[in-house]
């Protein structure tokens, strides 16, 4: 297919671009933005549909893009080759590498989780920053959790700072964005105890058991776990802290309670 | 005493200040900047010297800045206050909240840190990201450290981001810069025990014995570790990975064998 050439800074289609950083067009478009060789392949890999794919030669880093922008478009991409200033206009990164996807949101239910006989979930409430839930997205695939349950958020998952900081990480994790309510209800008619860290808990989470079926529970940046999830969580846990109090935010407590379950449930051996 | 009053955008401390934020000013001037109410309260907590104090009350978020102020001026702070549009000039943050302090850089050797009887070293080499190593600090703040060991570092400690991602936890954590070949040979004299984390290593990070004393090695972000730690390390070991390989960086990887040895030392019961 002919690629069609944008070269005017007044085009349409890149004052869309610029708007799809912002939640309301994203939500009403129902799209979001792709930025980044390593994020764009990953999709693919993933088999994450890239509806239209901006590029420009002039910002490419390696030699390694031509051959990715072949398999977008094999895939069904439409394709949009920029000048280096176009291109400039619509990068959302400080240093963009000429590469530039637009997707199709999607929305999974917790009924789309498959889970194993003794699943593995993270459970994260009110999360305010797009880079700690994209850290917080890293920290449960390394870890191998099924899936990881967002209740409530305050960043929409499609943020172009949350694919960013998850890595592409998005595209694979099993993600689901529902009300904590239901999210209770649904781990408990699966038998799905729910472990939840806090400050106040008396017990390490070290000692706590997290072998078994497993929900993870971890509060927002600022105000830590709700009344909801405090009340109504089989077991409170702490993470001992030797420093300052706020030395570890969301995303680090996150990862080091995902990596005491691994250790306990004997993963990676 | 009175404060100096400064208006005009072309005042000379104003270019100064933009100028800290280069490292060569940084080195010649043996200074750094401390910009925002936590890190500079931190920084006077730690009776760490603030020469110089800018603020501009039209960037105040809350109430407590005055006390602040006065705080550091008791401690010997010399007072700028400056316009709005003077501090947006200085200000290094996105969001600036009208306190920015200049203070002399330390130099630490390793002879200053003192070490407990059984030590618990965290040694980061080739560190490239300020972000990263002000993660860093807070996880080894957080887990207790005896002290930081920084490796032929790429970023000088002295960056406004390592100031920033640390939260100021460079004021309490003992560091020191130091070359890998001097840090080897002083922790086998002291006895340390070296332990490295590499993928390539057959233990699992905890299946081994992380007690008594003990300095953990994380390599760099691109690179991993040196041939260096690699050939001279007590015991490499690895973290066990669900997902992308990727998906750990360095400061994700420090912070989980950190909390591991926690664990192992049961520190924090």
């Amino acid at each position: 297919m002919p690629v069609e050439i944008i070269t005017s800074l007044q085009n349409p289609r890149l004052k869309r671009l610029v708007r799809l950083r912002d939640r309301r067009s994203r939500d009403e478009e129902r799209a979001f933005l792709v930025e980044g060789y390593r994020e764009i392949r990953r999709a693919l890999e993933k088999k994450v549909q890239i509806d239209e794919l901006y590029f420009s030669k002039d910002w490419f880093l390696g030699s390694n893009e031509p051959s990715l922008i072949a398999e977008a478009e094999a895939a069904g991409a439409k394709l949009f080759e920029l000048t280096k200033d176009a291109f400039a206009k619509v990068a959302y990164r400080e240093r963009p590498d000429g590469l530039l996807g637009v997707a199709p949101q999607w929305q999974r239910s917790l009924s789309d989780i498959l889970l194993p006989k003794d699943p593995f979930i993270l459970v994260v409430e009110a999360i305010e920053k797009p880079g700690n839930l994209g850290t917080i997205l890293r920290s449960a695939d390394a870890a191998g959790c099924d899936a990881v349950v967002v209740c409530d958020p305050v960043t929409d998952l499609f943020n172009p700072n949350v694919v960013r900081a998850s890595t592409g990480v998005l595209f694979s994790v099993p993600c689901v964005v529902e009300e904590s309510s239901r999210v209770l209800e649904w781990l408990r008619a699966r038998g799905i105890r729910t472990v939840a860290t806090t400050p106040a808990a008396k017990e390490l989470y070290t000692q706590a058991p997290l072998t078994g079926p497993l929900a993870i529970i971890m509060g927002s940046e600022q105000y830590g776990l709700s009344e909801f999830w405090l009340k109504n969580s089989d077991l409170p846990v702490r993470i001992p802290m030797a420093g300052q109090a706020d030395s570890l935010n969301v995303a680090m407590a996150a990862l080091i309670t995902l990596f005491e379950a691994v250790r306990q449930r004997g993963l990676g051996r």
